[in-house]
């Protein structure tokens, strides 16, 4: 198996906890997103959206998209599982994550922050627009999570949720938004960052860091 | 089961083809988006991200998120089923949703928008941001979608793929996007518009529908 991410991808972020928890070894490529490495024609047979992370399954197929390649994993790997329980507590664990995946990561990524400078948008700008959908977004996880019982996002052990909670909480802060405001979703992700399957996923214990 | 939607909305459009193609009937509740109906305290209760759709399973339960709802359809009432294959396969299927869902669709939604003009941007400025959303999305969904088989996405029966495709392609034809680029892409649409769960799912079918 291969993964293919940066250090500060959030996406591949959550793909290098999944396979910590899972215990599965993989060979990790790493490529500058900062430096365009993922529009290198190369990378866009792999994944022709030009986004990481990709992921090779060892058999021949590459899968993109992080919360898929996770739900490969999940299945193929079942222990532990990422989305226990029956169908609505799967729903309410994927809706979740889907919060983060669909309704703040993409709109705040590279790609989208790069285009707010080509209209004009100087620092300040662009830091404000990421700092709202972070700030927007997760005030609303906030509120779900507070419907579930801790410490992680859906009881007592990490789910696809918290995958998608501990990176996006990453960026945030980076974009200066006051986390202080989302005590539970903080309750969470302290359970996350006391597992090493977490921590070595973090940007910083990447090979490829830059401060 | 209760949907809460709104016509134009493409993730409520997916959710609404889910259900045609499981013969389920659901009641439905509209919810104009223009007026920002999704920000009233009632609707703030069942979903706090203000986003349609959300869905009342029935049993006291509200799930969020399309692709989340449409997963809990699938694994409660699983014929016909929306991602079958094995786990490579399913994955592929769900890493194609993904890219609508997460990498196009978000960030050219009403939201989105709507920041967009705040920040100055005129009708054609937002147009043109929307359309480079689609286009670059759908561009390379076009190639992955090349690697498949038809004539829907994933072979000879709509998959969750499609239930995503469909709602995009009416969203890009709206921003302007010639979509005469795509040729793989519209032959699964017209393959699915073929079937009446996705006809009677359109935007103009529905009750709350303006011109």
């Amino acid at each position: 198996m291969r993964l293919h991410g940066y250090f500060r991808s959030s996406a591949a972020f959550r793909v290098r906890i999944a396979l910590n928890l899972k215990g599965l070894q993989a060979e990790h490529v790493y490529h500058h997103l900062r430096h365009n490495a993922q529009k290198a024609p190369e990378f866009l047979k792999l994944n022709p959206h030009g986004l990481v992370p990709a992921f090779e399954t060892g058999d021949g197929a590459v899968l993109t998209q992080s919360l898929a390649i996770i739900e490969w994993l999940d299945e193929t790997f079942p222990d532990p599982p990422l989305r226990p329980g029956d169908a609505t507590r799967r729903a309410k664990i994927l809706s979740f994550a889907l919060a983060v995946a669909c309704d703040i990561h993409p709109v705040q990524n590279l790609r989208v922050l790069n285009r707010l400078r080509s209209l004009g948008q100087d620092d300040a700008g662009v830091q404000a627009w990421a700092a709202w959908v972070n700030r927007d977004g997760l005030a609303a996880c906030e509120t779900l999570a507070m419907r579930e019982s801790g410490p992680f996002l859906f009881g007592t052990q990490p789910t696809l949720a918290d995958l998608c909670l501990v990176p996006q909480l990453y960026n945030a802060r980076r974009f200066k938004v006051d986390v202080s405001a989302f005590p539970r979703l903080l309750e969470a992700e302290a359970a996350a960052l006391a597992l090493p399957a977490f921590t070595a996923a973090q940007p910083q214990n990447q090979p490829d860091f830059e401060p």
